[in-house]
């Protein structure tokens, strides 16, 4: 029986600050990104975040991002090696340690915004961050996008694994997302994108926007919960797979 | 026979800049209180600090403080107590991480600068501050000022606990400090600190500028390093320990 | 012919993160308090903010808090008064460069949270502010707290000043606010607050909950508006005050 | 009479640490780029700074750069030019209150770190960071890399600019800097270097490690100062200097 996880990125707070509906979507959701502190997300959000993710049996994930708050991680930095490794790790552990006191434990660990980006094309620095979270749990889970070079440094380090695919954007032939700003590059019709996904789990196989199939593992889909519409894509594609035959559990 | 330990603050730069000399330390500490990012210290300067900390088999504790970078934690920050409680687990796992990567493991924590100095009149702070880390670690070992409210706290939590005295600091009959600025309250001469702790550790009691006695658990003794007299300071002490006859070794 | 000034704080966002409904806002209000990059406001929302003051022609104030995002600027913090100083002329300078940049210019300077509240208990650290921000610019505005040490400080330094009572609030007797949380804090019926500010300009003077009369300075207002009902509240006030006569401008 | 101005950074400790020997440049240097608190210097080393460089009656820079404490600014971060321009601005009102409440003024501004060392080869950031800074003071002189497009950037904007060359790096043939690591790159010698300057300030010329000269308009000489050595080479350039007849002046 096919088997898919549904992910969104969760904790995105910071002080006084509110964003997204993450109630609504855990709801929907199976695998929690949290953020760490650096990008969003302070230790008190975090608290917050982990009860409830722990409350609803939501994995838990740690979501490490650039020290950027005013960008919200999603502006490039050009930093070392060693400094994406050591920023990871430490996230990593902030996040632990506040799932561990919320009664729950962090699985799997998923980069953030521009780190995400860059790793993305950079098999090196995904290498490097992904080795640098092993270090600190050999066990955990490193949620990469299917068929990047993040895929290839986790499948390298022999590492645990989930594979994603976006539920609302569009791909190239050769398997990289349509650039944003590009026709084709968001899924806005939320039935669309829930037909679209649900074949692509099916087929195991990411469905270019010419059709194209290019067989990939697919363990997880990532949704986004930042706006109400969003939310209730996430609904649409949830209830369609599971009409389908899919089952949505944790990876 | 006596044994005690001999702490220090280490990993207290940031950035480019350095603070300490970290190296000339740890050639005569037993354990390290290594800061975790808030008021000093650095995913990169937590890293280096881990790894020399292992290479020299010194004990690894955590260090937090509160998240004021300028003011080096030094100073008071009116905190809910979750919000103590979340800042002291977060920055806890953060040196977990950290620590393991390294191939070593947090053993200790000691709460740093105006976070300790308000639990040290504030029971039910240093309570919760001490519980948040119980909750990420219950085996930790919570370094606590000897014969002060955070040594009630630590052992109505029934925790691993070890009590300390300062190496240049004069105490009041009480047991408490002399104020900074009064008569007394620093030991400046080298040798005089050195007699007076030798004194301290044999008896296992406070002994207070009149020449009172309180008896006291003395686990370790916190050193300071951030001056080339204080490293001085540091190795005079130690040797008179040692030529008393006294032990020196993690607790 | 009697008139009042209604004054608002705004651009209260940091990076991703919005607050406040500063457009609606801007309809009612003639001075903005505008954040500084400390407790809120990057230099982006900044630039915005001051924009849309100089577009709506309300005045523009420096809104300096403490460096504490997380806590936006509203826990004590220990400071000496030099740092109270710095943190002032600092976040002034900023707003000063955003101001022009966007065609404007600041008129005033009203402190933010925690800041302003240890100050308006403790005239020495008003004192030192309030000259720290003369010393950048003599001619500046300071709105301070009607009948409080921060009103004696302005006086003292001989500065330009704006005294400010609150929409929401109850008074004491003696003229200090009824502490949240006790009955009679917050005046939360719109109707109720309009009749009894309108009744406190036009007398000039704060009248207590109780009904006693204390003659104080009146210049502005200070009105709310991080919840759409605050909003609806501040658009009540304003019509009533103009329909009982009252010229609402800056002052 | 040939004269040339000498210029260093300065003020770039930030809390408990220091950085550099600026008392010792500030007997050398006759400009001061001084930290504005992004990437160095907090309000209170802003103040202290200040006012030292207004007792030495040198001339006062503020020295924007991006908002990485941890990397110091030598960070690339991919920033709009929107928040290229805010940030410049906000830094630059920062400084300017400082130095009015020391009893000086902002006389020029410079890039730091990687945001100068991504202007000088993006002419457009260059245009809209200066223009940025002239929106705020239309008066204010820009100091540029000589023969950069950052020259064109102030020169098309019809601004005061300083043209600067560095003391301790070695030129290409087309003007632009060795790159480290490459040799020639560092110029170590203390008294090559002052040659080497002191015949590129008489001859008008950037003179390559070739001995190709490259006519050039040469107002100040950036000095370093962080290291013992670094002071000493400062010294021996403007002994040279004055000594071949130059005269050691503001621009």
């Amino acid at each position: 029986m096919t088997s898919v996880d549904l992910n969104a990125d969760m904790g995105e707070g910071f002080g006084p600050w509110k964003m997204g509906d993450d109630d609504a979507l855990l709801d929907v959701i199976t695998s929690a990104n949290i953020a760490c502190g650096f990008h969003a997300g302070d230790p008190d959000v975090m608290a917050a975040t982990m009860a409830r993710a722990v409350r609803n049996d939501v994995g838990i994930g740690a979501h490490p991002g650039f020290p950027d708050l005013q960008g919200f991680g999603r502006r490039k930095m050009t930093l070392g090696h060693d400094e994406v490794a050591h920023l990871v790790q430490y996230q990593l552990g902030a996040a632990q340690a506040m799932a561990r006191a919320a009664g729950g434990h962090v699985r799997h660990l998923k980069l953030h915004g521009a780190l995400s980006n860059m790793a993305m094309v950079d098999g090196e620095m995904a290498r490097r961050a992904y080795d640098a979270a092993l270090q600190v749990d050999p066990d955990i889970i490193l949620m990469v996008l299917a068929a990047t070079p993040m895929q290839d440094a986790a499948e390298a380090l022999g590492a645990n694994m989930a594979c994603e695919i976006f539920a609302d954007r569009g791909y190239n032939d050769d398997g990289t997302l349509i650039a944003r700003g590009q026709p084709g590059a968001m899924v806005t019709d939320a039935d669309e994108a829930a037909e679209r996904i649900s074949q692509m789990v099916r087929q195991g196989a990411i469905i270019a926007a010419s059709g194209k199939e290019l067989p990939a593992r697919i363990d997880t889909i990532c949704l986004h919960g930042d706006e109400p519409s969003a939310v209730a894509a996430a609904k649409t594609l949830r209830a369609r797979l599971e009409s389908d035959g899919i089952t949505i559990a944790k990876f």
